[in-house]
């Protein structure tokens, strides 16, 4: 199993950075089957994140080779990536067309409406983000109480922070409960929000 | 005001990156005041993290200039820093000499704790790492049912996704309660574990 989270100048850091650490922490602490998480970009360049973090890709998403999961992130640097020609359009719609389970955080679901993934479908986004959503694809039927929207074959999450209940629920469908459980054990998830 | 997070190889990746976000997006969304959040590691050379995600520094420790807040995140790496020679410790001992805030996440306690920045004091870490904390420092006061510990100058948190509370704390202390509402509220961290 391949796990691919995208990475791109103006990411969103926890966006990617949580899902990362939920799903490396299972695939290298918990699964008994091999999981293969990795990072993919445009480029094998240093992207800068939305905060100013730099991180290295592995791989682009052309020498990725084939993804069972993709994450796409959210943050600022999304609304460079929904122009009508924009080409990670058409490896997003190859990955979807080919059975890759295709999942987003944040705005990273602003990427999936562009490039025709969210048709007639419901999702989610960033708080603040449905209006741009359903300027994209008015087809869609925004979830705006939901921390993350399953529908099959696509998953959305709300924003940021999000991702870290949206992966775990992954785990859940891809591993069970038990592994799931595990693997919030392991990051110590038990949030206490102190406000 | 400025904030450093540390960056080393085997750094735990939501370590660094979760209060990294919370610290960055109040900085630069929320904050009044001009803050500035830094990461610094021992060279600028890419580290690679716990899970293997590669970063880019942005200072050294020695260029870093005045540091009012320090973050010392944990993962296994922390063990390599725990020798009685080791250079950081002098670093972090000069730090909290000059009256730098020291916070830590999970296992970077650790260090702090091998440093000699915990005598006498309570403190948290990963909750599986209580004995090695106390083989470090037995005059520790260990809290293993604490999110996060706030001992005034010391902070020290529990393990990994304890950093973002532990952050958001920071937050409060450092700009109120509210400001830490619209960073909480930023990042949309209202989190519903599905495990």
């Amino acid at each position: 199993m391949r796990i691919a989270i995208a990475l791109f100048d103006g990411a969103e850091e926890l966006d990617f950075a949580g899902p990362w650490e939920v799903l490396a922490y299972w695939a290298g602490e918990v699964s008994k089957d091999p999981v293969e998480v990795t990072t993919v970009a445009a480029t094998l360049d240093p992207i800068t994140a939305a905060k100013g973090l730099r991180v290295i890709p592995e791989h682009t998403l052309h020498d990725a080779g084939p993804v069972d999961v993709f994450l796409m992130p959210g943050g600022r640097g999304t609304r460079a990536l929904l122009g009508v020609d924009e080409p990670l359009h058409v490896a997003l719609r190859a990955m979807a067309g080919g059975g890759t389970l295709m999942t987003s955080v944040c705005t990273g679901s602003l990427v999936y409406a562009a490039a025709g993934l969210l048709r007639n479908r419901p999702a989610t986004t960033y708080w603040s983000a449905f209006d741009e959503l359903l300027a994209l694809d008015p087809t869609i039927k925004p979830c705006p109480d939901d921390r993350f929207v399953d529908d099959g074959d696509v998953i959305t999450s709300a924003g940021v922070s999000a991702g870290i209940d949206m992966a775990l629920h992954l785990v859940v469908r891809l591993a069970g409960e038990d592994a799931a459980r595990a693997t919030k054990r392991g990051i110590q998830y038990d949030p206490q929000p102190p406000v």
